[in-house]
């Protein structure tokens, strides 16, 4: 008998009306604003004199690899499981972008029995965040070539706008356009490159927000172009930062849905992990811990990344630091990390598992450096073996770590109890978390301690053209900014091919971009793809639709 | 003291919780998708056993001019007056786009005290229908170039894409565009033109289609292309017609929402009028005949476009031929079609407005040749003397028509009730309307039709191109679908600088586009804007939003 598939489990699934989730958090339905019977937006402002006392428990993983971690499905087990063991925990998880779930990814949540719902809604318009966020942007992307048209009072060079427009879609013709052809009624030609919209600086922004007044604040600072004479041009001299923060004005506020064992998730934001810090929202996160005793939430990628962008860029933001860290490892990672091929995972390998943790050894111990004594989630898979699984607890047991396996995908929480145990057991003595860098770093120095304290290279070589934005970035008082480093998530280094823990390697910095809204400095250190494609057989030519609005082929 | 501002006004209202509405039209909970506590959807499906037996009162109106007529206030204001005389009684709207409240012309959720709340919602974000239609639109044009940068087996030729890519925002800047550069990996480059998401072909399906099967089908019919050996190419051939319809799956249900009154309103859909047939959606009006004893529905521009395409495109697909018509007239503009400037219609001149029922006159005798006598409703403004009012109301008298004077702007549901009360009256006899054309002419033949019938001209010159696509279109089996006229709105003609009742005209064809998903051949007798430019100060310059979220510079 085959496993049923994700939409088969979730469809089958009998929710709780979302007003039964709320009152269990003590929310009446004056703080609620439904979205059909089971999803509803939260008034935080309602909130405001609940301290934010639940702890935060990150979920976050060693290096990912084509076979796949499962971070998601395990932050949902994880809530589940805790809340099994009479702990009261919610979920805090990103949402997922429309536009893959029509290519190749398919949706972000989670997995098997460890799924949050309505996972049909969650994966398509959820409650029209993403499409917000795509107006506001594109409203911006409008009135600066309006801007232009209108005469250009400020002088902008339309060669040098930054702020490109976006779509919720994975179109790879929109990836290097010209617009503004068709004479002078039709604006200004010149070159364009549409994003999809989890690339926007605005859900940077949305994500980081702590407020209305906040988010109309950063919406102001973002930096959109610059001058003839090089003088940078923000959202506040266009003047839409008050539209824009009109059309958030919804957006800003957290979603509220339940995983498959009626336990409550709070799905909101979904920035990308490279150019951006890859974590749900700011808002969720403290809302959650005003509503719960823990929060279990994720962060994008390994722990190089999604780990240290959680403690450099959203932590500091919200004194939102991990009171514990779950860091899930898999058997087969660990064996593609020792050397193993893809097709050749089914076969059992120790060795080859022993020679991969050299990466989970250095995630850990980044980890610990930061303050924190990781739980390591081994998330199962069918393929395990015994002896693969002992030697991966044997080695936890030898470096004095918790440790536990996980079945949330086969079993839902009940599945992931051993987990839940051990990770309640860390919260009895909470981490004392800190970032990676003091704030008064350079941006230069904040970029070398992280190569040295979390990626383990030997030094960083800048472009030249990297250079030339250091130098500007200290003139414009950009300098002392959060770095948000772009690089692959499949190695510590800025090759990919780098599987494991490569040592004696150098990082090297292609370019640097501003986010002055957001508050950081996108690192970039290869070709970063912020416009996917549509691969040659796209999910969508499988989806089908009955008379009566059963969906399938959604996964 | 000034009157408030429509957002004031709005902003001020006392909403009834829409279950609460919902109930007053016999709709449990069950049967309602709430967003929020004052909109939902209504879950049509379970309507099925009901008949649609409510009687569908259209209107529409004179030769709009600069001036305004105010089509929705009065669809607004005629709904509450027929509540307030005891007749069971729903709106039925179009949707506001998103794009235009940024840019000039403001909301489209009527004005005054005749307007449909929460007016905010209404003309922001709404349902996400909108959004929902620029997805399920944009998937589909990516698609297409996926299609063709992934080996092209259709054989589509690049220079020969009908569909375009859609935003809700008006962004002059991408109505002409090259897509697809950057070299090999980035697609095929080829021209593009973006247009506002109201002209999508998608939004006309939406708004004509039945129930889910028909939006699937009819979206698989969509002709995107021709291949090199000229050669029609559907959504079918691409295969994502059930995808799109997954995206659409909430947008076809329609929104309930209320007046300032606390009576129902479904507001629906909203194709362009011109390059589309310009009337909220089917399923809407059918909706509120199975829930009300009168639907009060409305028409874009004049009687001559609106109200045409209503009874020869809308009507016919679902039997919802109105019983009686609302002619919606003002002092204002029938002086200007009497020859006064816009500047000086603040001074009483009788025998510009004689003239000027020139306009009216043909607009009244156009709807009695489709089968009613219209109800003549003037719209009051500040500025009306009583000698022009009387004048008009004569002239209604002596063509034996009934006539109210309505205040429905300054006093809401009690300024209409004199236009219930005749409207109330015109019902008691329903009238029998039909389609000015067969549906077995030809394209050609309804076009001749519609200019000697409805617009009085002497007759029709082809071009070359619209002459070669009538021979295509025979070919293809396409030259009996209804036709879709898009015309200057100003004018009988197609010129907008003839007001009043132009004559010895002839009507210039330029072009022809078939849109075989919506069912109809667009008929281009000149330049049509179908993606619109902001203004040199727009509207969203002078918005604001204070830290509770209170919005100003909303119209």
């Amino acid at each position: 008998m085959s496993h049923p598939s994700d939409i088969e489990i979730a469809s089958a699934a009998t929710l709780r009306p979302i007003t039964d989730v709320a009152h269990d958090l003590g929310l009446g339905d004056d703080a609620l604003y439904p979205i059909g019977h089971h999803m509803a937006k939260i008034d935080a402002e309602q909130l405001n004199d609940r301290p934010a006392a639940g702890k935060v428990v990150l979920v976050t993983a060693l290096t990912p690899t084509p076979a796949g971690e499962g971070k998601s499905t395990m932050t949902v087990g994880l809530t589940d499981g805790l809340n099994r063991i009479g702990v009261k925990t919610a979920a805090a998880l990103r949402e997922p972008s429309l536009g893959p779930v029509f290519g190749m990814k398919g949706g972000a949540t989670g997995g098997g029995y460890a799924q949050v719902v309505p996972m049909e809604d969650i994966n398509l318009h959820f409650t029209g965040d993403f499409h917000a966020i795509t107006s506001a942007n594109n409203l911006l992307a409008a009135s600066i070539d309006n801007h232009i048209q209108q005469g250009n009072a400020l002088g902008i060079d339309p060669r040098r706008i930054d702020f490109r427009r976006v779509l919720d879609m994975n179109d790879r013709a929109l990836r290097q356009v010209v617009i503004g052809l068709g004479g002078p009624a039709q604006g200004v030609p010149r070159e364009e490159q549409f994003t999809i919209t989890v690339a926007s600086e605005v859900m940077a922004i949305l994500c980081l927000a702590t407020d209305l007044e906040d988010l109309k604040s950063r919406l102001g600072r973002i930096t959109v172009a610059s001058t003839y004479d090089r003088q940078p041009v923000t959202v506040d001299d266009i003047g839409v930062a008050a539209a824009m923060t009109v059309l958030l004005k919804r957006a800003i506020q957290p979603n509220l849905v339940q995983t498959l064992e009626g336990n409550p998730a709070l799905i909101h934001g979904g920035p990308f992990a490279n150019i951006a810090h890859g974590c749900s929202s700011v808002r969720a996160t403290q809302t959650a811990r005003q509503l719960a005793d823990v929060v279990v939430t994720e962060a994008g990628f390994g722990a190089d990344l999604g780990a240290e962008k959680f403690l450099d860029i959203k932590a500091p933001q919200a004194d939102c630091y991990p009171d514990a860290v779950v860091m899930v490892a898999t058997v087969r990672a660990l064996k593609m990390h020792g050397g193993v091929a893809k097709e050749d995972l089914k076969a059992e390998d120790v060795d080859a598992l022993r020679r991969g943790l050299a990466n989970l050894d250095r995630h850990v111990s980044t980890m610990q450096r930061a303050g924190a004594e990781p739980v390591i989630a081994i998330n199962a898979f069918v393929h395990d073996t015994a002896a693969e699984v002992a030697a991966l607890r044997a080695w936890c047991e030898e470096r004095g770590l918790r440790s536990a396996v996980v079945e949330a995908w086969a079993r839902g929480g009940a599945g992931a109890t051993d987990l839940a145990q051990q990770v309640s057991g860390a919260l009895e003595q909470p981490a004392q978390m800190r970032s990676f860098y003091a704030a008064e770093l350079t941006v230069e120095e904040k970029i070398r301690t992280l190569v040295t304290e979390v990626y383990r290279g030997d030094g960083v070589e800048f472009s030249t053209t990297a250079r030339r934005k250091l130098a500007e970035y200290a003139r414009q008082g950009w300098d002392r900014l959060p770095v948000c480093v772009a690089k692959t998530q499949y190695s510590f280094s800025d090759d990919p091919s780098l599987r494991g823990a490569p040592e004696g390697f150098s990082l090297t910095v292609r370019d640097l971009q501003v986010r002055t809204g957001a508050g950081f400095v996108v690192v970039l250190t290869g070709d970063i793809m912020t416009m996917p494609g549509l691969p040659k057989h796209p999910a969508a030519l499988d989806m089908n639709i009955t008379a009566d609005g059963v969906v399938s082929g959604l996964s």
